[in-house]
C-alpha cells in the first residue's frame, strides 16, 4: 500500500492544505487510477467551507477527475492498465432501486455515494475526492475517456459537463429548438456549447455585457444581458427550453415567461435562499414547467464523454497547481475564471 | 330579435339581479341555445365582484352551459335544431396560432374570447354568459352533450370537468399510476371521479377530516388530512402526478416531495397571494416538475364529455333558482356545497 498526496481541508476556515492518506486494497471490481487532472467546482469550495453543514473533516474535495488505469481487482472486466478514464461526482449507488436500474444513480432511492465526504457503502470510511495523486473507485462508476480530446479540458466535464447535458437530453433539446441558457460560468458555457453542438438556436442569458463576444464564440446565436428588461419582450413565448444555471437568488418569472406552451425551465443551481416565489400565472397560462435536474447517470456520461469526442468539446479551462487551489477559490467566488479551473495533478506529486 | 333575460352584477359590491339583453342576430356558424342549465363557477364570483381588476359591467356570469339548439345559421354544419349541446369557458379564439392550431385554443396566443365579459372578435360587444334564458355561441366553440347523462350534472363538467380532465391526460394518468388529488370542492371532485375513471390509484389530500367518506364515495383510494403532517410520510417519493386543485395560498413543498423521479404536479388554482417560494432541492434531487394547467381545448372537451359518458360520470351538484344565486355566492365563499351549485334556468323564464 503506497500513500496518496492529496489537499484536504481540516476545517471550515483553514485553507486547504497537503494530506496525505492510503487508499482501501482494491476490491474485486476496483480501479486503482493515477490522477492526471481534477477540475476546481463551486461544490468543492461549499463543501471545504462546509455551507452545506454536512461535511466531515478532514475532506479532499475533487469530483472532476481524468487519469491512467494502474492496477485492477481480479474481477474487473470494463477496463485494463493504461486506459484513460475519468471520475464524477459518484462512485457508488444502492444498484436496486427503480432510479439505480433506470441508469438514473444520481436520483438513488437510498442516496447516491458522493466522490468525496460521504461514507464507503461497505466499510464506512468517508471517501476522498480528486484533490489527490491516486483514486481507487469501482469500475461500474468509471468512465472511458475519447483519447482525441485534451484531458485536461474533459475533467470538467465529469460534473459541469453532465450536469448540462442530462437536461439536454432530457427535454429533448435538437435542430429547429429554441433554446436559453441562463448564466455563463462554469456550467453555462458547458451548456452553450453542448446545445450549439445539438443543434438548437442558442440564446446566452448574463447579466455581465462584457461576455457577449465570449458567449458567441463558445456557440450562443444571441446574447441577452438579463438586466435590461427590454432585451427580454421580444423573446417572450418563443422558447422551446431554457437551461438555468444560475444558484444566486434571482426573479425566475422573467424566464419563465419567454417559454412556449409546454415550455419548461429546469434548475441546475440551489440557491442558499429562496427565489421569489415564481409566478402561478406564468405556469397556468401557458401550461409551463419548472423542473429541477441533478448531474446525469453513468451511462448518460459515457453518452456525453461519446458526444464530446465526436463533436470536440471540451471545457474551457485555467489550469492551476494544487499550492493555487484557495487563491482558485477566491477568484471562483468572484466569477474570476474561464471557465473552470482544473489542478495539473503533477503538482501533488513534487 | 328577442328579449334575453338574464341575471347581471351592476358594480363590485351590488348583488346579482335581472337584466335584460339581446343577442346578435345569428351569423353564418351561429347556433341560437337555449340554456337549461348553468353551473356556477369561482370564477364567476371573482368576475362578478371585480377581484381580477378587469370587469365591465354590467357583467353576466356563466360557463357552465347545457341547452337545445333552437335556431343554427345558414353555414352550419355540426348541429341542428333540438341537438344537446353545451359550451364552456371560451367561445372564440384566433384560430390561426399555433395553439389554436393544435386545438388548444386555451392557450391561443392571442387570447381565447371568454364566454363572458370579453370583446367579441368582430363587433366588440362584451359577451354575457350563461345565467341567461339563451345564448348565442359560434358552432366550433360548442360541445355535443350526450343523451345519457343528466343535462344538470353536466354543466359542471364544461369547467370543472374540462380543468381537471385535461392535466390529467397531458401528464398519462392510466392504470397503475398513483395520483394525487388536493382539494375536494368543484374541482377536487370531478378530478377524484376522472382519475379513478381513469384506472389510477386515487389519494385524495383534504384539510377536513369531515370529507374522507365523501371522498370514497367519489372513488377515493386513499385520503391523507393535510394538516397531519405524519400522514404524508408513507407517500414521499410514490406519486406519479399530483393534481393540486387548492387556489388559496399554501406550502407546495409537502406534495412536491411526495412526487417520483420524474413526477409532476399541476397547479389549477390561481392564488391571490403567492404560495411560499417551492424548494428548489425537491425540484433538483428527483427531477421533479411543477407546471400549470389552464381548462382544456375544444377537441379535448369533447373527448373529456365522451369519456364521461361511457364512464356515466357528472358533476355532484345543488340545483339552485337564480333568485339564490346571491345566496349561493357566499355559501361557496365557505365551500358549503357538494360540489356545484347549478342554476336551473327555468327560473329565469318566469
Ligand atoms: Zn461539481
Ligand atoms: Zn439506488
Ligand atoms: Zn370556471
Ligand atoms: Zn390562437
Amino acid at each position: 500500500m503506497t500513500t496518496t498526496h492529496a489537499y484536504a481541508a481540516q476545517s471550515p476556515t483553514t485553507p486547504l492544505a497537503p494530506f496525505d492518506l492510503t487508499h482501501r486494497a482494491l476490491r474485486d471490481h476496483d480501479l486503482a487510477i493515477d490522477v492526471m487532472f481534477c477540475g476546481v467546482c463551486h461544490s468543492d469550495l461549499h463543501m471545504a467551507r462546509n455551507e452545506w453543514g454536512v461535511t466531515q473533516y478532514p475532506i479532499v474535495p475533487g469530483h472532476e477527475i481524468v487519469g491512467r488505469v494502474t492496477r485492477v481487482g481480479p474481477e474487473v472486466t470494463r477496463y485494463k492498465v493504461g486506459d484513460l478514464v475519468g471520475v464524477g461526482c459518484m462512485v457508488d449507488s444502492c444498484r436496486t432501486c427503480v432510479n439505480c436500474r433506470d441508469g438514473l444513480e444520481q436520483y438513488c432511492n437510498n442516496g447516491f455515494t458522493g466522490t468525496y465526504n460521504d461514507p464507503d457503502r461497505q466499510d464506512g470510511k468517508r471517501t476522498t475526492g480528486g484533490y489527490s495523486t491516486d483514486m481507487v473507485v469501482d469500475e461500474a462508476f468509471t468512465l472511458r475517456v475519447p483519447e482525441n480530446l485534451d484531458p485536461a479540458g474533459v475533467a470538467p466535464l465529469l460534473c459541469a459537463g453532465i450536469t448540462t447535458y442530462s437536461p439536454l437530453k432530457e427535454w429533448g433539446v435538437k435542430a429547429g429548438m429554441k433554446v436559453g441558457i441562463v448564466g455563463l460560468g462554469g456550467l453555462g458555457h458547458m451548456g452553450v456549447k453542448l446545445a450549439h453542438a445539438m443543434g438548437a438556436h442558442v440564446v446566452l442569458f448574463t447579466t455581465s455585457p462584457s461576455k457577449i463576444d465570449d458567449a458567441k464564440r463558445l456557440g450562443a446565436d444571441e446574447v441577452v444581458v438579463s438586466k435590461n428588461p427590454d432585451e427580454f419582450k421580444p423573446h417572450v413565448n418563443t422558447f422551446d427550453f431554457i437551461l438555468n444555471t444560475v444558484a444566486a437568488k434571482h426573479n425566475l418569472d422573467p424566464f419563465m415567461e419567454l417559454l412556449k406552451r409546454d415550455g419548461t425551465m429546469a434548475l441546475v443551481g440551489l440557491p442558499d435562499s429562496p427565489h421569489p416565489s415564481p409566478s402561478v400565472g406564468n405556469l397556468i397560462f401557458k401550461r409551463r414547467r419548472l423542473a429541477g435536474s441533478l448531474i446525469g447517470g453513468i451511462a448518460e456520461t459515457q453518452e456525453m464523454l461519446d458526444f464530446c469526442a465526436e463533436h470536440n468539446i471540451v471545457s474551457d479551462i485555467e489550469m492551476i497547481s494544487i499550492d493555487q487551489i484557495n487563491e482558485a477559490y477566491e477568484r471562483m467566488l468572484k466569477s474570476d475564471v474561464k471557465y473552470r479551473f482544473v489542478i495539473d495533478s503533477k503538482s501533488l506529486r513534487k
